[in-house]
């Protein structure tokens, strides 16, 4: 008998091609050991909440009132839920038909995206049109879905930062595109250099691909970079010339530890830059309920907005958005009350500051904690994290751990994260789950173990890392810096 | 300045090429008519709550409770959940890690997916293996996700019934497979004769395609049949010699309306066969929380399970699954209870039961109101909803009607059906949307009005209808039936 549509051989290619690390080799032996009760301490995917922060309250107090409406009729639902959570409940509740049990337009619930809009306008100071506003089931699906309608074949090309989220590597496989790198400087604080820009440009040109896109991650990630009000304009300028769509991920605008380089949006940027470029470069950002003060990853809400997109291709996504139907409904209540907070003179107004704010602050310690336990290495460096949620240290091994490594058929970094994964419990990604330049290595953890046990991981890394250089220290070389 | 990557010139051809008329120009139009003020009764989409079904008490409990888990520790808890809610939240919130915020494993909760296989067992009487099920942001996503394995260029068929959801046309397009379509025989209860198949077969096999795939919607949408035991034998005998996948569409498996068919699953018949077959046959079957009684469209939550799929493959589903991080959590606890509901002597089985079966039983009823309504109008004819949601009648249309749709531009059946709506305030969606056979018209409308909204919509459609023939009846001809 031939072989079948789903065996292995048959598959299609794509789907082969792509890799993802985040969930990957490291993950896998990770639960694996999990599994036979080692303790794992998870800090392979942003996933706040799983490494013990609370959800925020108030947002969760509405939410169960929309699962549970009926509550609104019980004479007792004053004695759970305050005053506040159960108006804002009725208010997203009349904005639906049927409640979060019925599907919503595929674009998400007007009366949200309008609210998602007001939010842009308030951060941005230009007017937002909710139209121009889609609801996803979080910013990774909004991702897929543009670059599907983008990407051809293998001659269409997207710029991706190195390092980046592997989320774009694997969409831009999936589709059957081509992934062209921009390397971030690492020296220069993960900063980004347009001259490097052209130079990829041409270099694909000569291969024959057409770059459509460029994909900015701000804040980054792995990286922990924010970009610079100087640096989007010359990224902005350099989209026009080349006539680039410019997709901003900017999930993490939220996450910001220090006061020099605050988030700035791409689209506020352009909009100053004024025309022709404010009403010619084609842009579309994308923003989660997963990151932030709120970690709400297991919702899976997220929205995408379009500027200087035309009409018939708006038409087009919502038409790709149609065939599921719609984005999952509570999640678009999460992003509701994401984009529309609690205002002073809110009866849960003190609560829901009190607790953001102790999140972002602790993130922001942690952060310290993070970078300096792995600068106080002597074979690592390590970036400042300015934002995300990620500290991306470059670990220099010895020549004696890459040949070690290379007999055990892994990549250095792999083996490196492997040995520090079984003797610590802490389960990273390998700096090639990124892309990095040849030769460099690292290894990505986010910053949101517990702030309390923060000193034990560190000082944990610490006496892996040093029994590790113990092991491979040749005295002699190392990878390069 | 040349094209941009986002404008409609230059996107890519298969975005373009979907269609989707459940969303398409009827609902466009009825939402527009609903903006000016005209009541719309929307019955394009199998969207329970949107039309005032109210959901099950018990699961809804469930997931306000897991969203806000600290009202597990407040004392007065039990003024508003009754205990059995609060076990069970506690039950689902321990299986995760880090409760509904928190991203879970990308196939889903695997304590939940645990579930979902023993309810499996318990349907089939043969035993399911959790890792081969994968949890879902709705049925629509698994599909999705299956056919972008299965599909790697236009070469490549996938045998659909005709009528069809036209999820799968949609996703076939976008995907860049061949649709290789399968006539449902009307005059038959829309039943499906296997010669028909080899023949579809055969003709694409001259064109040449390859059939990869064979979809089965069972029950049926839009056409509501449910296939006997003797004819999933058939179809799986003709997959086994084809050398096919079999993509089990079995979301309405709890929508049965009459006694004479019951719902079988494919699986179940296909561990019946035995050897060769039950080890041989590759297939996956879909599921949702959307449908049955709980119509919790608005969640997102569905499972595939799949049979007889190698390993590696399954590695490579569960690798796509990864790119976007995680199906929805709080659907995943939906599904968890769909699967594992109320038990006799628990507190809230008694309600539960009067819920689901007071649903089921009006489902019933008004499956049966509307096919004697359309019946009891003479151009038009219906076969019973056996199960699912919908009634598929066929409009016999005469020849002004069909001259005066071409007049002015429209398909005759979207002519009708735009008609209907500008009268009625019916939202249906025109048989084109599905395929019919040529020189047929039909439409398809839900079974989810109101009960007691049942008689005035059939009068009204009644009237419309008498309207209709008597301006464009010419006493001569019809289109065929
Ligand atoms: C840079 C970046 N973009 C997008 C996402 C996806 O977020 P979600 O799909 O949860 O909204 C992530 C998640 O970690 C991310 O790091
Ligand atoms: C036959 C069929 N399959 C799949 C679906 C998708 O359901 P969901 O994505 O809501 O689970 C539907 C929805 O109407 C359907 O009718």
């Amino acid at each position: 008998m031939g072989l079948k549509a789903l065996d292995y051989e048959s598959l299609n290619e794509n789907v082969k091609k792509v890799q993802y690390a985040v969930r990957g080799e490291l993950y896998l032996r990770a639960s694996e050991l999990q599994k036979e009760g080692k303790k794992i301490i998870f800090t392979n995917v942003g996933n706040p909440h799983a490494l013990g922060q609370k959800p925020l309250s108030f947002p969760r107090q509405v939410v169960a009132l929309c699962q549970a409406p009926f509550l609104l009729d019980d004479p007792n639902v004053g004695m759970l839920f305050p005053a506040d959570a159960i108006a804002k409940a009725k208010h997203y509740l009349t904005m639906t038909s049927g409640g979060l049990g019925a599907y919503s337009d595929s674009r998400g619930i007007p009366g949200v995206r309008k609210e998602v809009a007001e939010f842009i306008e308030r951060r941005d100071g230009y007017p937002s049109d909710p139209e121009l506003i889609f609801l996803t089931d979080g910013a990774s699906k909004g991702v897929m879905q543009i670059l599907n309608c983008i990407i051809r074949g293998e001659g269409d090309g997207v710029l991706v930062p190195v390092p980046q989220y592997p989320l774009y590597s694997a969409t831009i496989s999936l589709f059957g595109g081509s992934l062209v790198p921009y390397y971030l400087e690492e020296g220069a604080n993960w900063g980004l250099d347009v001259n490097d820009l052209h130079q990829s440009v041409a270099q694909a040109r000569s291969k024959g691909i057409t770059v459509r896109a460029m994909v900015i991650i701000n804040p980054g990630n792995p990286t922990g970079q924010c970009l610079s009000e100087a640096n989007l304009r010359e990224i902005l300028r350099f989209c026009f010339q080349e006539n680039l769509v410019l997709l901003g991920d900017e999930v993490y605008q939220q996450n910001i530890y220090q006061d020099e380089r605050p988030f700035i949006s791409a689209r506020k940027v352009l909009m100053d830059m004024g025309p022709p470029l404010s009403n010619e470069v084609q842009l579309v950002s994308f923003h989660t309920v997963s990151k932030g003060y709120w970690g709400e990853c297991g919702q899976r809400g997220g929205y995408f907005e379009m500027t200087n997109i035309p009409p018939r291709t708006v038409d087009e996504i919502y038409k790709i958005s149609s065939i599921s139907l719609s984005p999952n409904v509570p999640a678009q209540i999460f992003m509701g009350l994401m984009v529309n907070p609690p205002k002073p003179g809110d009866i849960s107004y003190d609560q829901f500051v009190r607790e953001s704010k102790g999140i972002l602050e602790s993130l922001r310690r942690r952060a310290r904690i993070m970078t300096d336990g792995f600068n106080s290495c002597r074979n690592v460096v390590c970036n400042f994290t300015e934002g995300a949620m990620y500290s991306f240290p470059q670990i220099r091994l010895p020549r004696k751990a890459i040949e070690a490594a290379k007999k055990a058929g892994k990549v250095p970094d792999v083996f490196y994260c492997l040995k520090l994964l079984e003797a610590t419990g802490i389960s990273t990604v390998p700096g090639s789950g990124f892309g990095q330049k040849e030769g460099v290595f690292h290894l990505r953890t986010t910053i949101l173990p517990a702030e309390e046990d923060m000193p034990a991981i560190m000082a944990s890394f610490k006496k892996f890392n040093d029994e590790f250089m113990e092991q491979y220290e040749d005295y002699r070389s190392y990878s390069r810096m």
